[in-house]
């Protein structure tokens, strides 16, 4: 259906091809970057260009930043011998959030799949290991409790146990503000071996 | 919290500025737009850009287009007597999608709105007016079906009545396969109101 002119279907079509976005939204913001002033729409499209020319892996912990060395791999103030192994840049910034963990990351982006084809040289492992021959006290694994996380895990856990270094998992149990009665069976599970001597 | 260095928090607080995207879909969008291949950026990028300097109102109906006159208005198989007055081009959009509305189309951009403090000289009535005094039949009032959508349409009916240029109103009603059990009474009076002879 042609009912704006080719520009305007355009731009509709390139959103709906983003996550999350279906073809109502995508038509939802076309109308609205249309509207807006013009060097509003320029720093948006601006920003998309440069981020994407400009941003790659950090060269210690590969999660993605502007720089040769992302800013908590060069924050001396953090305690770099302890490093926490995440899937994603998004749960570096959930973890971030809590401002209580010292430590620097290690971003895998992924998880081992089998299911998916993804295997350990599908992910950032390789990385995660050349940074042990350095001066590490501990291995905290923040991958996610899903299967593929568990997965990753276990792998990784394996990897590094022979070299002495300590690694750790985050606790898996209800969440904080949880209703036991929702709450599935396994994870209930896992809070009672979880339990803690108070 | 600068996780990411400048361009990547750059990126997702631009994104963030647009309609219906939180903080956490910006970062999701985000990082998938850092993922793509740059030629794709820069593709979507320049669309915006692009559909933000060409589109600009329909010299006749006042919908969003890149040409002059939008392809609705240019269809000269489109009954040119007969306007739907519709607030967006989005329900344009809508109507077209039906298949079934042969007439053309008028886009308020807007509704009526004391509250809001939107009058009629904020949306374009003036527009509309000056269509009537082409050969039109029928004007059919179709804005949406709340309060100020209604009172924009009261507002156009005693406009246009005085001219004899007949105007309609589209029906309100049950929706189609709508259960009656969860309908609210508004609705339902007007369905019965509205009730049609078998």
């Amino acid at each position: 259906m042609n009912l704006y002119g080719g520009q305007v279907n355009k731009l509709i079509e390139e959103l709906e091809s983003l996550p999350g976005i279906g073809s109502k939204s995508a038509q939802r913001l076309a109308f609205h970057l249309i509207g807006l002033p013009e060097e509003k729409v320029n720093r948006i499209a601006n920003s998309m260009i440069e981020a994407r020319k400009n941003v790659r892996y950090c060269s210690c912990c590969c999660t993605l930043t502007d720089k040769e060395i992302c800013p908590v791999c060069a924050n001396k103030s953090r305690d770099q011998g302890t490093i926490m192994v995440v899937e994603s840049p998004r749960d570096l910034a959930a973890y971030e959030k809590t401002g209580r963990y010292e430590g620097v990351y290690h971003v895998l982006h992924g998880a081992i799949s089998p299911m998916m084809g993804i295997g350990p040289g599908d992910i950032k492992l390789k990385e995660l290991i050349t940074r042990l021959e350095g001066d590490v006290n501990e291995v905290i694994i923040a991958t996610n409790s899903s299967l593929e996380g568990e997965t990753t895990a276990m792998y990784i856990s394996k990897l590094i146990k022979p070299t002495g270094i300590k690694v750790s998992r985050i606790a898996s149990g209800v969440p904080v503000g949880g209703d036991l009665e929702y709450i599935d069976e396994v994870t209930l599970f896992r809070a009672l071996e979880g339990r803690v001597v108070l």
